[in-house]
């Protein structure tokens, strides 16, 4: 096994000439200039993602990453780390909240499960790339070899390699791991170099006393791990088996030419660690939701993103994208189906009708 | 011609019991509690608001109520005044955004003409309910008489008797009318008790020259109309037809037992006026977007409302709430197809598998 591709090259760029005429379009629809507020910007930078003055996302893929976390030894979550094999049953009946929304936004829905430490049967919609029963205890140990890196990148972009094939023009990631914000408060706190107490918060819904124990878990992780900001060390030391396939299927689907819309505090943390590995990759993101996990503003910041969404979210699955699907489905129909002034018959600013 | 029924008698209250069992319902779902945000006590509130313990906000009824301002002559506005019939035209052609959202969200779509200066030939989807071309000047004499006001009124207590002919579930109306931000920031001056500074913004798209002038209109406004605060007389004094009967249709449709979902500044102000006419309709709405116009804040305040998106919209046609449908349809969808932890074998934060 070999890091794959995109981890390694930087992706295409965005289409200049559909920035350019998708701009030029939004100028001559019936309505004031920049009353569509973000949807605006939002149709025009779809437009340069799919290369096309008229964008669509259509077809949207989802792809649900899961696996299990050492570190739950050391009490860090509100539920017990059961849940994640029993999820991605509930991923595969139709009842998860992604689930559902999958099945009202008419998406593809894929689980990959990468490891879980309770057993998972054969399950329709599931896919199984078992990397390890779970990752090391990351407050002891970094939490995957070279080999489970590399396993875990090259599941996520395998899953942008199958989008791609199918024609996606628009990829969503979502996690399941109990532990996995223990995980990702780490990987933020080691790349932007916070202090874990800064990011750190109550994930499914710790108590506060749990939550000053995660927090001594992360700060004994980040004096384990020390200094080194690099991307592959922070990830392979600090990660999860679905966070590292998270960042492999951004960098894959950016490198396919697919927008990727990011979730919330999980997935942003893998989206931090592909931006970190290549920063070319901004280009591609659009983020849907600011989450209530505490943490998650500073992330945003460093990827200078201003989320769609500020609902209070905190689950996870991807659902957050799930729920901004909507909005780049209405960016795109306005812009793609308004009239003109002329085709209207409709006088602009000037007093003139055109 | 009198006033409506539902300008003068309070609204019926939500059902407590499809409340109650309503947040019992969230409590089981496969999730941790409150990690759906706002989209669960968004659940909550449309099963208190349709009866039901599982609700839905389908099928969706938009009334677009459009008329223009002799304001207009006072040159407030960035567009000329023709294109108010302009765009009535071209909401029944389908090339308007709201028109866009309506068939993208398979939603019904009325437009009511009540009055405009430029000439509207017959078009399927319109209905016409002139009252005058326009309303009067309202920096120089009240914008409405008596029986105008009732006439707007009644129109839109009649739009929402539509709605529940039909079995809609959820109301949305939207404003059409060149100069009715003028006459909304009046209102809003005139109720809140604000200088007209703090609520008359660049509607359309007014240089900082022209604002300055629409500022001196609306402060003219406010001294010929004086201090009377009560509803009926602002809005004859200050409101424009479409504005009264957006009053009227939110009136009617709480009383009715529909929730409304609200647009940005136009119609928030039409809100404002029902609401300080009958307060307990104030249960009846949920606020879809804070508009860039910037009054707008002001008004929510009033309100206490915190709206779903903030997108920096500001077209008005009920654009706002349209692109918040899918929001609510979400919730909704969440709330009444999630499996609960027993029915999915998943275990709750207890660690017991119940």
């Amino acid at each position: 096994m070999a890091l794959p591709d995109s981890w390694l090259t930087p992706p295409p760029g965005p289409s200049t000439q559909a920035i350019q005429l998708a701009t030029e379009r939004q100028q001559v629809l019936t309505k004031p200039p920049g009353s569509l507020g973000r949807l605006e910007q939002l149709a025009i930078t779809l437009a340069g993602l799919t290369g096309s003055e008229k964008p669509t996302i259509d077809p949207v893929r989802m792809v649900i990453f899961a696996g299990d976390h050492g570190v739950c030894s050391e009490g860090i979550s509100a539920f017990p780390q059961e849940v994640t094999a029993q999820m991605i049953a509930n991923f595969a009946s139709g009842g998860a909240a992604i689930s559902v929304m999958a099945q009202a936004l008419n998406t593809s829905l894929e689980v990959v499960n990468l490891g879980t430490v309770g057993e998972v049967p054969e399950l329709p919609g599931v896919r199984t790339e078992l990397i390890a029963p779970s990752t090391a205890n990351l407050a002891e140990t970094p939490a995957m070899d070279a080999g489970q890196i590399e396993a875990a990148l090259t599941s996520g972009d395998n899953a942008a390699q199958r989008a791609h094939q199918a024609g996606c023009h628009l990829f969503i990631g979502g996690d399941m791991g109990i532990g996995n914000t223990t995980s990702a408060a780490a990987i933020a706190s080691a790349l932007l170099g916070l202090p874990p107490q800064n990011l750190t918060g109550p994930g499914t819904g710790l108590t506060s006393e749990g939550l000053r124990r995660k927090t001594r878990v992360v700060e004994k992780a980040l004096a384990r791990h020390g200094e080194d900001q690099t991307p592959l060390a922070v990830l392979a030391s600090l990660g999860g088996f679905e966070i590292a396939a998270l960042s492999g299927a951004i960098l894959g689907s950016a490198a396919r030419g697919i927008p990727v819309l990011i979730d919330g505090f999980i997935v942003s943390v893998a989206a931090l660690i592909a931006v970190r590995q290549q920063p070319a990759i901004r280009d591609w993101l659009l983020f849907a939701h600011r989450s209530a996990e505490p943490g998650h503003q500073a992330v945003l910041n460093a990827m200078q993103a201003e989320p769609l969404l500020d609902l209070g979210m905190r689950l996870g699955e991807g659902s957050g994208a799930a729920v901004a699907v909507p909005l780049l489905r209405a960016a795109c129909t306005l812009h793609n189906q308004m009239a003109s002034f002329t085709d209207a018959g409709v006088s602009d600013q000037s007093g003139d009708q055109i």
